[in-house]
């Protein structure tokens, strides 16, 4: 017998739940790509956007997955030989760095390790030290989704504006767009980057580029544009089939314009409000549980920590069986941990994460706590008292 | 800012969770309904529809709700002016007495209150009473889904074998099919009575009627059967629409065999259990809460609680505060309390009831109890604590 | 090889196509059904069941199929013993005649064959014969779904106030309502009985009686409505669940709720108007092709023709052959003949019908007629020429 | 009044009517992308590619368009200012070509005009006045889709080998893959695109390299080739994620799958007799129209004319009135003329385009003609008579 079958919630941390009304929108036969209503809502989902990531600049939509926004981000902006610095805090932005790489670029990692954010002040060094202004680019991730930190990037702007250093300052905020608040124009961000699948609650197959006139303007020389690439087209197309380089997405597009709609019916303030708290409810949760046995949040400063996923060390191999036992017992499926352990390796099993990310409320949050409360007695991890009463007082408004 | 904009559940005695599976089964276009696929279904489901219920007597599918069934139970087996016992357990085996009622039956109504299960003792005094087998049949609900409380059908047969009382046992398992352990033939049940928005999980529009050689033979003397209710020709159909009175119900079928499937994939035998658990892991939950404070579950005894529903009396007007609450800020549905006062009474407030029939996993009903405990704290609900560690135990095997 | 692997068209006199707009507003989550958006909906569904059937009258909506409402109707105006006089004009008033009987009704049937409407000057003879009033009420369809004939209802109406005789009218518009011109105020109709699954492009599993005062004062002294049945309640409910005598059902009422946009988006009149034209395109086509060899239309009069579904006489068992033809090399499915043979004798292969009845267009009718033409061609059925250049001569306006 | 309120009917090339199978299958919850039964499913998506491109070369899915797709299949094989020399018949290989300018590599285009497809000695020709073996890869559409002529793939290769010409044989199928035979082994081709909105039937978003032996080992030596475009680790992933160059494209997979099990329960070769014979019963339509008036098919040689999609030629602004007049009466969207004129000139709607590829059949063939016919009657364009009694013919197996 098992607990398992009911409506299963999937806590990875991407592709997140894809609301019901968006695949419902996506549900419908293919429209003409010449006229009618599709070559109107282009404008209103690209106009949306800006509004999401909170910029005047602007914004092209890429048929790809993060990783090709990554490519799209370096290609407007580089040409071979330039060189980059990368800051690491966990695996995202040294797998962005791979990609520099194979571009033909010179990269540079400064790696902070997969517990901790990017320091300013090495950061600042760094800066210091490329006196030539030789980094093109500052690349970085707002939150690592495998280490679950979040970066500052406000003091990344700071950092560089004190350096008087004309680096861009490039931000993949893939994971945690529309969950973790994000300024682009207020905070000085030169060039964003996200998906669809996380905070915009449809299924991968976009990804974006937002970016702002200084950016624009290292787009005039950058040698590696392609046509594919290219955000110019994108982002002030004459003809329809330059906003997407060709054939538009048209599914992805009806699916996309319903959770932007949802996200501004609910408001962008009150979904990063939610976000917040149900953050607060699973570390509440995991605090308790850590208080008396193994387990641990990878990022020990709540300051630090992503609203939009939660990465959690287990102290022993009990993680793959706790998110075994959850999946096969309760219908939750929780996140391997990620870029923590060889996989070959027995610490690989240590780890784990929970998201909570996009369309994600109390209900399925305090449900994920309470299954993982229950894998742990089934377990037999030790855990201290009371986490399920913490989470509970969080979402109380305690 | 709230804390529910994600996937809701509704958690309310039925219409229950329609998995995703069920409805991409009816999204689909119309069928022949005169050759091809459909009508080799329809014969499946009418033998799973046996499998269900236990029987190998007849099943009768019928295009209803579950007023439907009640009225189609009664047109096939009285005449105008016979008489009915009916065992009243709180609301539901009331409605059905008042269709009998309107179908010109004699009805007489033993009310056991709202709190309590039939009382054999009293049964067996009234068919004693009835010397006479004026009685036609023994009318009552295997669950109520107002009260929650779950009658003891085998012990009610013993009681007409006692009396020597040829009065068919009717049961209505409208609201616990599937859910908690039903077993027609073994049980000696005559008349069972179901319907598909509950343990079936799939949207209101059907309900079923099986019957056995006895409740057959009341058949032939009946004279309320009419052409819609007959159900020979629903139970043996010469032609594919006899099945269904007429038109079959397309889109309803496709729905109801890939839910037959879902259960069978499962086991029955494994519905049954995890409805088991999933309801001791609700009642473990309210029975801490209410060990300091008004919370009350509304059946005492544990082995006279449905495993589908659970009613609950909070001792004031908190009711409609706690549903409110959990709808507003959890993305979780409660239901109603139902028939336990007046609308317009200040009463009416001070019940609500969870569902946990059909669909439901752990991470479902933790959510639930996760959402019902953040409310008491929200609302102001005094409580006794550990009430979720102890629903997390019951569903980890405690 | 075979040119069916396409998208399929169902051109059965029901189930009808359903539009994509009323499968998607189907695929969804149970919704409350004791509070929220549902309850405010169904009040706007009743509302515009009116105004689909031109009535200021009552609409009652019941779970069932059209039997169902057959069944209801005759239920909330009859006694037992009553008589009613039944016009047949194909076989659905002979299956109206059929529930009748077993409701205890004395039914007297006047039969004017497969091929012609109901005469008038017979039904004014069989009213002058009835000076006692005995009947309570004619029966009649709009459109016969077998024969295909249209019935004059205006013409009823006129023949039973000349006669001054007070029988109820009753008409079943199930074939045609929202395809056939109706209005049952300005007609003088007593009592209307319609389903979901023709002219409302929703699955079956919804039916509908709608009735003026007269029908209602019937209702007082009617011995034979039951509790499913009265339609009291469903059209002046005080609770919600009194609109479907119990359970609502849920998504069938999303579905059609989308379908009555549909119709009053187009506009009723354009509706009628569209299904009068396509009705056209296909007469004209089979006239062409019934020159000069043994296809037939069933009616001949266009006068009588119902604009929702032609009966077609093939003249030899080739009926069947054509019907698998385009099945198997078109994608198309048309409907058998109903009632024009006994289904073991070797004339039931000689006939088929076309529905051209809801969501259907210009390009689904002539892509039918031409699947039809190429059926002819490679079955070898002898047809005259210029079928196909008729028909689009009619959509083209000409 | 209108004719158009039923189920439209899509006739653009591309995107193409997705199957209902192929949408039922998409609308599901995200699923695990670190294990279980999606990572099982995407070797056998590629498996089934490779049999649908007749290959047993290698594939690589990419989330892109067919842009994408183009810019993937230059990346890995090109180098900066390696020369390609592109076939032009139409607009689609001259698209090719920007792209590769883009790239960076030197292009030579022959342009073959609008309605010819590429002259096998001209090709000669070119290659050998290359001696010095400058070219490095030949580009040609096999379909153009906005001339609708098909390229002669076999004879390509010839003239390559007779010519000992080193290039490789890069062919574009985007618009006709699993429409139009093509056997990329048995023909020789080299590297193979293509993209899952037209033939197979999946919305916009997925494109396809299929690539041999001698292609990968142009890959060795291209220094264009991405971290994204790379077909390398997707072609024979390590990781699941390689597949995809990232987050796996979930949604698009599962439709993918079901519309590849359709074409192979069809038979592929079974495929390509049904578009084969729907392409001669619209050319017979045309046909018949051009015998007397100004209708003219674009490609006059029916060996040269692809079964995917027919581009037309009005001989005058008729083309958009007729466009405009089938969509607003019968429910039928017909392609714009592509690249044929400027789109601010007159002569601009004097073309347009059927498409008969992917899911389509007979019924909706000749409903498309039908619809054609009724508006060359109401917008009054002279034409030659018997065009659908030829179409139906040809279904018929004329």
């Amino acid at each position: 017998m098992s607990l398992a079958a009911g409506r299963e919630y999937l806590a990875i941390p991407g592709p997140s739940v894809v609301p019901d009304r968006v695949l419902r929108a996506m549900h419908r036969a293919s429209p003409n790509i010449y006229e009618g209503s599709l070559l109107e809502m282009a404008p209103t989902i690209q106009a949306d956007l800006k509004r999401v990531a909170r910029t005047e600049g602007d914004c092209a939509i890429y048929i790809a997955n993060g990783h090709g926004a990554w490519e799209a981000a370096l290609s407007n902006t580089m040409s071979r030989g330039d060189a980059v610095l990368v800051l690491a805090t966990g695996r995202f932005a040294l797998g962005w760095s791979e990609v520099a790489r194979r571009l033909g670029l010179e990269v540079e990692v400064i790696d902070f390790g997969k517990r901790a954010d990017a320091d300013l002040d090495r950061v600042a060094e760094a800066l210091k030290g490329d006196a030539a202004h030789r980094f093109k680019a500052v690349l970085t991730v707002q939150t690592d989704t495998a280490s679950s930190v979040r970066n500052d990037i406000p003091g990344l702007r700071r950092v560089l504006d004190d350096a008087g250093h004309p680096a861009l300052l490039m931000v993949d905020c893939i994971a945690c767009l529309a969950c973790d608040r994000f300024e682009m124009d207020a905070w000085g961000v030169d060039v964003t980057v996200a998906a669809s699948q996380k905070g915009l609650m449809t299924p991968p197959g976009l990804s974006f580029v937002w970016f702002n006139k200084k950016a624009a303007q290292a787009r005039e020389t950058a040698d590696l544009a392609t046509f594919y690439w290219d955000w110019q087209p994108r982002a002030e197309p004459a003809e329809f089939y330059q906003f997407f380089g060709g054939t538009a997405p048209t599914h992805h597009l009806f699916g996309l314009r319903e959770s932007l709609d949802m996200i501004f019916e609910e408001g962008l303030e009150n979904v990063w409000d939610r976000h917040a708290t149900l953050a607060r409810a699973v570390w509440a949760a995991f605090e308790a549980w850590g208080a008396d046995g193994p387990l641990e949040l990878n990022i020990a400063d709540p300051a630090k920590r992503s609203h939009a996923v939660t990465a959690v060390r287990v102290g022993g191999p009990q993680g793959t069986e706790i998110r075994r036992w959850v999946m096969d017992n309760a219908g939750l499926t929780l996140g391997i941990g990620l870029g923590m352990a060889e996989k070959s390796s027995p610490e690989w099993h240590n780890f784990f994460r929970i998201a909570h990310m996009g369309h994600v409320n109390a209900h399925m949050v305090l449900g994920a706590l309470g299954s993982i409360q229950a894998s742990l007695k089934a377990v037999g991890v030790p855990h201290g008292p009371g986490a399920l009463d913490a989470a509970a007082e969080v979402c109380a408004g305690g």
